[in-house]
């Protein structure tokens, strides 16, 4: 038997005799031939028939033919095609159509069929350079000697408090779906294993349905033994994002034009500017004309054009927000705290900070939080006990995704989004 | 200031001054001198003071000192210290100790304790094994042309039906964690992308409590397209297993040495039994002296003792299960399946096969379950506008870690396990 070849490579194969497999993508009739597309994880490929063929759109075929070139067809080849085994048929009621741009269906359409609009070539883009994301970020992680952890997403005490937890019925009792693997990862830094990463789902039963939201979504998250402060953070993540860009640029040029995307460069990264709190609302007031009394939606835009204009990318580093607006963790430097966001083309994709080390400190902190030592579970033991100055970040990977491609929405980014109405499919 | 180095790496700084940080392990204190053996996250070294030290055991200090060598000391280097810097200290009351054997602590008392016990260097070693593991599981994939995929864990129906889920409060309505990414897997498949693999947290709400079941575990999930049946998902987990090994073995001499473990060869992977399973029964009735009606846990490890002594590995692939063993979705072959089982050093460690495919087979099969095509949500979508056939496994992360190091409870290979009266720490 012949060995399979993918739509992309039929150019390597001119004059040879090969087989295809795949779904029909297109069919042009024209009377003494018929054109078929084919399209495979590769790619796709022109199929020619002699006269007309009974296959539907969507269908599942193999096929036998001869590679010839062709100028007028898609990429330069086509298959003369001698022999067609219908693998798996199609439908012919199919919801959506799957060979039309996606940006003519809206995005409620795309997302309620979503096992079909996932056969869309550019939809499915999203989720290769979704992968090559995940990937580049453990492989930057490990060649850095950081260990990769699976922890817990069933807990029993919320650290970031109770609000916006969904809750589980384990055996008869109320558990909560983790809204981040923090308390764990600061754990695991305690432990002596120094520095982990951990790719896992976290959980936000926060009602706001908007294009900057999910109820679940994919945290890529970072945590780091004997820091110096939240600049040693800032620096990793630099690194880290150069190198998924990189990986990005190397793998997805088909993906990042179609979709009409660039990726920063290495020195575009590292010209990130780190901006005060206080400095960056100023600077949105005098962008805006009104004053900003936070960094809102708005902000985070005006915010990233402005760093467009100055340092020739449109992000920024946040640094030193106050204490009342981070989490009771967070290491304290006066009012303010060494803490962070990082602000990618408009949205905030990263928070992070120094974590609150001594046991000492941590204690005389969580009065000041309305928390207490018995309210948070175990989480006091991984201070008590002689835990490192560290820190880390969390970095959303849908987000990541939709501003590295330019999507309108994050829902684009999820494979099976999850949203205040939306659990299916 | 002087970079840290690693305790591991003192060998390589004779003479030289140098820092290193991390938790004090063990303090010797001999009068005039004191012995500290200082642990970071590359090991261990032997500090030397002068006189009494007033360090306690897993306080977190910054040391500067003299590399010197000595034939007495772990690795046969020490660091005569000159300077010390308490970063966190750490509270005299540690519920278990660090520094000594695990085997010595039960194991509810390790679990009840994990914050502390994941401290223990050999417990650690675990989770550096288990990180390899994740590594290598993808790597091998992605070079074989998969995709990694993340699909979401709150799902409105089972496709395994509704037993064993943990239901959830998803804003008023009842939704339940997912046992599986079966039908996110398969839609994969059937979108285009042909290959995929995804890497998640998987929930059975199964009331035993036993030293092979977790409630909440993480799956390493492999779904394929285009293949011929089930013996391809074999070939294929064959590789993955022996790539798997491989870098275990590379990487984790000492941990391995340190469990008085081994991975197998790659010849021994390639000489893994693939039974029947009435043959399967048979052996198993054969070896006990009685007969074996079901393939139960004693008959596992018996089919594997069998396997050593014929093949040289305690590994067997089980096929051509029931189809009343299996679920609605697997590929029949007249009264039994195109399916596996994979027991290895006498536990299963992967369930798989090859799926139907076919919407027709699927509707026609669907009443032999007890089940609908409106039951099962969106499920049928996928088969119903053209599915290549296809098959897949999934392997129990924490499992495949277990028998690897031949731990006797697979709760040791999880960082935080749940289990039926565990959801803390």
């Amino acid at each position: 038997m012949i060995e399979r070849i993918l739509a992309a490579s039929i150019g390597q194969h001119v004059g040879a005799t090969v087989r295809l497999c795949g779904w029909v993508h297109r069919i042009r009739e024209l009377g003494a031939v018929s054109f078929v597309v084919l399209r495979d994880r590769s790619g796709v490929a022109q199929l020619v028939y002699s006269g007309r063929t009974d296959l539907g759109n969507e269908s599942v075929i193999l096929v036998t033919g001869t590679v010839a070139e062709n100028d007028k067809a898609p990429g330069g080849y086509e298959v003369q095609v001698s022999q067609t085994t219908l693998l798996a048929p199609a439908a012919a009621d199919l919801p959506i159509p799957v060979n039309q741009d996606p940006e003519s269906i809206g995005i409620d359409a795309l997302l309620d069929n979503r096992i079909i609009s996932l056969r869309m070539p550019k939809i499915r883009s999203i989720f290769a350079v979704q992968s090559t994301i995940v990937d580049a970020f453990a492989e930057y992680l490990r060649a850095n000697d950081f260990t990769e952890i699976k922890s817990s997403k069933l807990i029993g005490t919320g650290t970031e408090g109770g609000t916006g937890l969904f809750t589980v019925d384990y055996f008869g009792d109320r558990v909560y779906l983790a809204q981040s693997p923090q308390f764990y990862k600061q754990a695991m830094v305690a432990s002596g294993m120094e520095r982990v990463f951990e790719i896992g789902a976290a959980y936000r039963a926060e009602k706001h349905d908007t294009p900057r939201h999910l109820n679940e979504y994919v945290s890529l998250d970072v945590e780091m033994g004997f820091i110096t402060d939240h600049t040693d953070l800032m620096d990793l993540e630099a690194g880290l994002l150069t190198h998924i860009f990189d990986r990005v640029r190397e793998r997805h040029a088909d993906a990042l034009a179609e979709h009409g995307a660039t990726v920063p460069t290495a020195e575009q990264v590292a010209a990130i500017p780190r901006i005060d709190h206080d400095d960056a609302k100023e600077i949105i007031s005098r962008r805006a004309g009104k004053k900003a009394f936070e960094i809102n939606p708005e902000g985070e835009r005006e915010l990233c054009a402005w760093a467009q204009e100055e340092s020739g990318i449109a992000a920024a580093f946040v640094t030193g927000f106050p204490r009342k607006k981070r989490p009771f963790y967070t290491f304290p430097d006066d009012q303010k705290t060494r803490s962070f966001d990082l602000l990618f083309r408009g949205l905030e994709i990263t928070t992070g900070g120094q974590r609150i080390n001594e046991y000492a400190m941590l204690i005389d902190t969580l009065p000041k939080f309305g928390l207490t030592e018995e309210g948070l579970g175990d989480y006091c033991t991984i201070f008590k006990y002689g835990c490192p100055p560290h820190g880390g970040f969390a970095i959303g990977l849908e987000r990541l995704t939709q501003q590295i491609l330019g999507l309108s929405n994050v829902k684009e980014a999820s494979l099976f989004p999850r949203d205040r109405k939306r659990v299916r499919p």
